[in-house]
C-alpha cells in the first residue's frame, strides 16, 4: 500500500499569522492533534502540534520571570514558545513529508524514528494529504488474517515452515506435533525470549485450538 | 489546576490477553490513541498505544524472515512486537502516572520529557482517570486572556513592567512610547531572538492596536 491509498485528503490547515487561541480551538473542534501551517504564498512552512503547546505558560503557573532570560538564547526561545500568540512563533518549522507513492511502511518508519504522529503528503511541493497514526491503524485493521488449509497435517506443515523461515529453527532443534488442531512443540531453546517468539508464531496461525509448550531451556555456557 | 480537574474519567481499557485486532478496533471505534492494559487482577500493567503498533508486520510488507532472527535478542523482540496477537506482547510495560492532586504543569512536563501522549491518574494504585494532550489543550483554551486597564498610560506601564520582569530589560536599554494604543519601542538589543521575544511580549498584551519596532541590533564584539 502507498501513502495515497490511506492518506486523509481533507486537510485543516492554519495561517502562520493566526492567533494560537484560534489554532487551539480549531484543533479541539475538529478533534485533531496537529495543523499544517501555511505561509503567505500558501506553501507549508511548518506543523503546529499538541507537542508544541505543552510548554504553554497557561499550563505552567510557575512563570520563569527572571532577569536572566534576556541574555540566554535557550531561555529566550523557551520564552517565545511558551508565551507567543502567533502560530509561526510556536510551530515546529521542520516538515516530515512523503510523496503519494511512498510505501506506507516508510511512512510508519518515519513516524517511529522521529516520534511524530503524522507525516504530510506532498506532490511536487503541493500539500495533497496527511497520514496520521490512526490512518495506519485503519490499514492494519483491514488486513485479512492468514488462512491455512484445514486439517492437522496442513497445520503442522505451516508451523514447521514458519519456524524455519521466520525464526530459523529447524527440526533438529524443535519438533512439532499436531493433534485435533492442538500444537505441541518439543526440543531445546536458547532463551526465554525465543520461547515467547515461538508462542507468538503459533498464536498467529489461524485454526490452532491450543498450544502446549514442552520446550527445554538449554543451560547457558558462561 | 490539578490532574483531577481536567482528567477524563471514562476510561476504555483492555485485557492483556485480548487479541491485538480487538484492541485496534476498540481504538478506532472510540477514536482514542491509547489503551491502559489490565492484568488478571484488574491492575494496570501497561499501555497499548498507536506507537506500539507502528512496527506491525501488516504495515511492513518487507518481512524480516531471516534465519538469524532466532539468535539475536533485539531481532527477537522486534519479531514479537511486530507479529504477536496478544496485547500483553505488544504493549509498553512502563506506566507513567500521576495522582489526582498532581499539578497539570507536572503532567505536561512528563508528557514532553517522555514524549508521550497521555499519563494515567492513579489513586492509591487504582486507575481513576487519564490525562491526554487534548485535555491539556482544553485547559489552555479556557484560560481568560490578561486584561489591562484602558488608556495609553496603563498600556505603557504594562509594557515597561513586563519588559523588566519577563525579559530583564530596563529603560536604560529599551524605551517605550504609546500613542492611541500603538506601542513603539526604541533602544538597543543584543540579538534577533531578543527582538522576537519583545514582539511576543507586546502581542500578548490585550488592548494594543499596533507595534512599531525601532530597535537597533548592537554590533557583536568578536
Amino acid at each position: 500500500m502507498q501513502a495515497k491509498d490511506i492518506m486523509t485528503k481533507k486537510i485543516i490547515s492554519i495561517d502562520g499569522c493566526a492567533n494560537i487561541r484560534h489554532a487551539i480551538r480549531l484543533m479541539l473542534e475538529n478533534e485533531i492533534s496537529g495543523l499544517p501551517v501555511l505561509d503567505q504564498l500558501g506553501g507549508v512552512c511548518g506543523m503546529l502540534t499538541e507537542g508544541d503547546l505543552l510548554a504553554r505558560c497557561e499550563i505552567d503557573s510557575l512563570s520563569q520571570s527572571c532577569a536572566e532570560v534576556a541574555k540566554v538564547d535557550g531561555a529566550l526561545l523557551n520564552y517565545i514558545k511558551s508565551k507567543a500568540w502567533r502560530v509561526s512563533d510556536v510551530m515546529t518549522p521542520n516538515i516530515i513529508a512523503v510523496t503519494p507513492d511512498t510505501p506506507i511502511s516508510i511512512a510508519a518508519k518515519l513516524m517511529a524514528s522521529h516520534r511524530i504522529k503524522r507525516v504530510l503528503v506532498l506532490d511536487k511541493g503541493e500539500l495533497v494529504g496527511l497520514i496520521s497514526r490512526r490512518d495506519l491503524l485503519r490499514a492494519i485493521a483491514y488486513v485479512p488474517p492468514d488462512t491455512i488449509a484445514p486439517g492437522d497435517e496442513a497445520l503442522k506443515l505451516a508451523v514447521i515452515t514458519r519456524l524455519r523461515t521466520e525464526l530459523g529453527l529447524t527440526s533438529d532443534q524443535v519438533q512439532v506435533a499436531v493433534h485435533n488442531a492442538r500444537v505441541c512443540i518439543t526440543g531445546n531453546i536458547d532463551s526465554e525470549l525465543q520461547r515467547q517468539a515461538i508462542r507468538v508464531l503459533i498464536e498467529r496461525i489461524s485454526g490452532t485450538r491450543g498450544y502446549v509448550d514442552e520446550l527445554h531451556l538449554a543451560p547457558q555456557i558462561a
